[in-house]
Parts: structure tokens; C-alpha cells; sequence
């Protein structure tokens, strides 16, 4: 249970007017109890009121481990075949009269579970959205986060050795992500922040391209894109390998790419915004006269999600701050031809950056 | 593309009274294009007109994978710099005018996203919902849907065999996940269709526990709960089986689930409701005095997704028919004492029922 977090919480309420709030998302609710759970079609939700104690809520088999875990409230527990809103509108009636305003972590909460709430509070005011004030919260990550990153990190550069040990003349995309994570889950690695990627060849050219089971060939450059999931921490990054020597087109798009990755994180540091850090990893990229084919954001928020604030993006003047934790990944994908993507995650130091991932950058050839 | 399931749907619509539906599942979105994405926090939406062709809106780089795809009409991409709301109003207000009525698959459809959605359309009513209408849909499977199913069926009944083979007297539970994982993943098998659960002894008690280290050890009962996806399609199942000889009791436990879950299997024909089913499975459990300790739900269904309608519950009494999918799965869980639950995905024929699973149900002892 995190006593600061709910504190910081529930002074944002007072100043900000809200009897209670609806946390939706399984991860925030996690943050703050200590309690992680995917409650999949089930409802899982957590409820804080500005001047009384909260209760967390759950489907009837995870409340005893919410109550055997850090969470030091009520767990109130309901069986399939009971109606959620009908026992959460009661309790909160019960413990909390009829609020005035809720508000809800609007981002997590699908529209038909917000309309069997609602439904239940026609006086209430659900103007405001939590979601925001959660970004916030959680967008300066504290040293014991970046101890927990830092580690996930560190696996991530496991997984790119084992990774790049595995990479071999008619090796399918899907063997070599087999020998990953099995490597992985046996040194004690229980899961992936997301789906690992190996993409081999022209494959590497759509971005977020499904592997499958094209072979590695000669001449290929092989992307990886992969984390893991690490005390409840995410690790994030990104290399694209040479199997056998390259052609000088496949190197030239490489240290483009290159000197985009490092001359943005080079530039990080506190008071510089998320935008100006896209404008530079794109203007390399443009004098090229690859702007086109750099189709994505430069990166994006890390931490207990493998996608959060900030968003490194045109439009987003953010400024950035110490402590803060996010993707710099510039790529260029020409179909049917060639892609590169190279990524680190970062967090923002005094002065700097710090790279989570220390799997060296320069083009790596795998003989 | 599915032809027959989009005249489906623009049937309803014509049927309805509604102008446009926007399908916000990237499921869904997969079932009527043939296009399968996963959008992370970026948008993906597909909208059908009543009258005029529909279109699929997709983050700009998926775009090309999307345009490639069996789907036959527009596809327009955006960039992450961009306001996905203010393109997808303004291609709607071009292409269809202003809609009195949209229909929304409501169930996955974020309150800020829908807040965002909607402000463009203050004329516009939102009141219908289209989840129960995809539901209903996908409730019957067609002879090709159900030879998928059996597909993937049998892969996890490969997995069962894989994992048996990994229990060994202080193999962790983490080790035999990897096994298991890893050696599908050879197969070809590039995705489980949720996270695998491997539970040893009193682990299991804990009805969605979170495999560790934990090692088997003698006189263990080790839980199996798995699946993969298999061109598109899921599949779920479970197994508990002994390491070395059981005591009394655990066979005693044992016996009651198997008892449950063979009784209500071979009830299921066309004709009987979806809460009879639930019943059948409660009564026998309840009979030998363990009713409170089978704490959920009968069953789901199963199909492209992993849970999806019907519900096997007390109180719904859906009468089910030939083609329908959904997984028999009553349990016990005791704690810190034993755990076990049997479970088989099923589809209805037109006498009964064809289980997808052919593991042995018989209690296994490893040795």
C-alpha cells in the first residue's frame, strides 16, 4: 500500500472539490494497494473518498489475496452471479451518502461499465477525469522506481544477447523469439512487457509487424523490440542487427537512424520540452530525406505500463523534469526494402540522461 | 473481409433505425475486415454506414498492413502528431452528414475516448448499444469457426502433454511454463491465448493464482490452466494432476470436481439454459458440502476471444443451441489445503455436446 501516493491523492482531492474518486485501471489500482490483478470481463475497482476510508473492490475469487496483500482497507468481494454496480453503488450510499462529484479514471472505464454506474447517481457530476491527475502522479518516477527500471533494463540487455546468440542461417522469427523468452522464464523472468518482436528482412519494415516464420537470410537486418516485466517495472528497447555484411544502403539508413537515437538523447536534460526532442530525432532524419518514412512519435512514457506519459510528440511542449522515464526510438521503414528502428528508454538525470538498456548501439554484425 | 457478417450488420442497422455504427474492439474490427491489429493506446475504429460504404481508421503506421489485408474499402491512417478525434468527425460529417443515431460497441470504448468522440456530435444519439449485437453474432459458430476451434483445441492438449513431461520432483512452476511455452513456440504456435497458469499444492487453492517459484514437491497437486490462439481462434483448458501418490482427501476433492464436471458436460444439449448448466455443476459440489468453495462462475465462452458470451451463470437463462461455445469448469479451492478445477471448452451439437479437449480427465498421477 502506498501511503504517500493516497495522500498526495485524496490533498488533490480537497483542492480540487471531489468527494470520491473511481480508480478503473488494474494498474493504478495496483500502485496504490499493492494489490495487482487482471480481473479480465470481471469488475476490479477502488474507491477513495475525500474524509473517510476507502474500500477496494473485487470479483469474489481475488478478495482474499487483496486482503493478504499490503492493502490495509476493506475488500468487499462479489460472486459472478451477483450484479457489481448494484453491491458498489450500495456500499458507497452506505459508507459515503450521494457525492456530489466522482471522478473516474475516464481511460480505463468502458462507456457500457460508465452507464451501469452512472446510472446509479443521477445527481452526481462526473465532469472530471482522473486520468490526467494519475499521469501526473506518476510521471517523476522516485529512485526505487528507477532501481526497479534500471533492472528491467538490464534484462532486456539479457534478452538481446540471447537474442542475437540465436540468430543463424534459416532461423525463423519465431524460433529465435521461442529461445528468448524461454532463456528468460528460466532464469526467473516470469513475463514480457508485451508481445517480443523479431523481425526479419524487409519484415522489419512495418513497424509494428507481425513475426512469423521467415527465415533469417544473408544480408538481413534482423529488429528487435522487446522487455520485460520486472517487479512490476517495464523495460522497453529496441536494436536492428546485420546478419552477414550489409549492403552500404542497409548501413546508410542505419547510422541515420543512429545519429538521430544519439543526438536526441544526448540533448535530453530537465527543461527542455517532449516536442523539441522529436523536432531533433526528425530533422536528422529529414536532412536525409527520410522524414517520410519516420512514421511515429519519437517515443513514449515508461514505468509500471509499457505506454504512459509523457508522449514524445510534436504538439506536446511538456517540459521535461528529473525523474522522468521514457522511449527515444527513431526508425525509418521503406517497404519492402529495409527498416531500422534503434531504442533506448531513458530517465532524465540532474544534467542528462541515463539509458536503462546498455546493448551497444553501434551496427552489430552477426557472422 | 466477412461479406456475410458486414450484410448482417447493415441488416440490423436497416432493422434498428440507427445511421452508422463505430465498432471499437480491435476484435471486432478484425472479424468483419480480416484486418488484426493491436492499437495499444492508439485509435482503431471501423465505421458502417447504413447506406454508404464504411471505413477503417488506423494509426498511420499500420495503415499499409491494413490496406494489404482482404479488406476492400477506404482505410485512412493518422499520425501520432495528429487529433485522431477531429479527422475520424470530419471524415464522418463528409462522407454521411450528421448521424441522428450512432451505435457504439460500448464495451470497449474508453469514457474519455467516447467524451471526445461525442463532442463532435452534440445532435447525436448515442443511446444504443452494439456489444450485445456483436454478442449475438458470434454466439452461433459456423462449421469453419469450429474447425479452428478444434485446432486449437488440440494444442493445448499438446501443451498438457508437454507439461507433464516437465514435472520432476523441484522444478519450479516457472520452469515448467517455459517448457511448455518454448516447445509450442517451435511447433509454430506463436501466441498463447493467456498468460499460462502452472500452480503447485496449495498455490492452486488460489483460483486465478500467479505462478513463482514455487517447486513441486511430493504428494503436490499441480493445477494446469492454458491455451494458445490459433488462427484467431482461442482455446482454454484445464488439468490437475498429482506428482506421486495423492492423499484420500486430494483424491476425495478430486473426485467431486470430476464428478461435476462430467455431469454437466453431458447435459449440455440444445434446449437447456445456460443457468441449468451452472446448477447441475453447483449441486453436485454443494451435495458433498463444498458449495462455497467453487467460487465462481460455471463457464464462458470462447472464440476469438478468450471470454466472450455466453456466461455459464446462475441467473442467466439463455437457451442454448447447436454451435454455441463455452467452457465447463467448476472447481474447488480450499486454502492452503488443495485446489482443483477441470475444465473443457465444448461446442453444442445437435444432440450434445463435442468437447475441444481430449486430455484425460481421469486423475494423473506423475510419477
Amino acid at each position: 500500500m502506498n501511503d504517500k501516493k493516497i495522500k498526495e491523492l485524496t490533498d488533490w482531492m480537497k483542492k480540487n472539490g471531489t468527494d470520491l474518486v473511481y480508480i478503473t485501471n488494474p494498474n493504478t489500482v495496483s500502485y496504490f494497494t499493492g494489490f495487482a490483478s487482471d480481473p479480465h470481463e470481471r469488475i476490479l475497482a477502488l474507491f477513495f473518498s475525500v474524509d473517510k476510508d476507502p474500500f477496494l473492490f473485487t470479483p469474489a475469487l481475488d478478495a482474499q489475496a487483496a486482503k493478504e496483500s499490503s492493502w490495509q482497507y476493506d475488500v468487499i468481494g462479489y460472486q459472478d452471479a451477483q450484479d457489481p454496480w448494484k453491491i458498489i453503488a450500495s456500499e458507497i450510499h452506505n459508507r459515503y451518502g450521494t457525492p456530489a462529484d466522482i471522478t473516474i479514471e475516464k481511460s480505463s472505464l468502458s462507456l457500457d461499465h460508465f452507464e451501469a454506474f452512472a446510472a446509479y447517481f443521477p445527481k452526481t457530476s462526473f465532469a472530471k477525469n482522473l486520468t490526467p491527475v494519475i499521469e501526473q502522479m506518476q510521471l517523476r518516477k522516485t529512485p526505487e522506481e528507477i532501481d526497479k527500471l534500471v533492472e528491467a533494463g538490464s534484462w532486456a540487455d539479457v534478452a538481446f544477447e540471447i537474442g542475437f546468440s540465436a540468430i543463424k542461417e534459416g532461423a525463423t522469427e519465431a524460433e529465435i523469439i521461442a529461445e528468448i523468452e524461454y532463456q528468460l522464464k528460466r532464469k526467473g523472468v516470469a513475463k514480457m512487457s508485451f508481445d517480443t518482436e523479431v523481425l526479419a528482412g524487409a519484415k522489419a519494415a512495418n513497424p509494428h509487424g507481425t513475426p512469423g516464420d521467415d527465415p533469417v537470410q544473408k544480408n538481413h537486418f534482423v529488429l528487435f523490440d522487446l522487455g520485460v516485466l520486472w517487479k512490476d517495472y517495464c523495460s522497453d528497447a529496441t536494436r536492428t542487427v546485420a546478419f552477414k555484411e550489409p549492403t552500404a544502403f542497409q548501413r546508410k539508413i542505419y547510422d541515420i537512424v543512429l545519429e538521430a537515437q544519439l543526438a536526441t538523447q544526448k540533448a535530453v536534460k530537465p527543461g527542455i520540452k517532449a516536442s523539441e526532442l522529436d523536432r531533433i530525432a526528425r530533422e536528422v532524419i529529414e536532412n536525409y530525406g527520410y522524414g517520410e518514412a519516420f512514421n511515429h512519435r519519437l517515443g513514449h512514457g515508461i514505468g509500471t505500463t509499457i505506454h504512459e506519459y509523457p508522449s514524445l510528440v510534436a504538439g506536446n511542449d511538456l517540459v521535461l523534469e528529473e525523474g522522468m522515464c521514457f522511449s527515444i526510438e527513431p526508425g525509418i521503414y521503406l517497404p519492402n526494402e529495409v527498416g531500422v528502428r534503434i531504442e533506448d528508454c531513458v530517465y532524465v538525470t540532474k544534467d542528462g540522461c541515463q539509458p536503462f538498456t546498455k546493448t551497444n548501439k553501434e551496427l552489430q554484425i552477426i557472422e
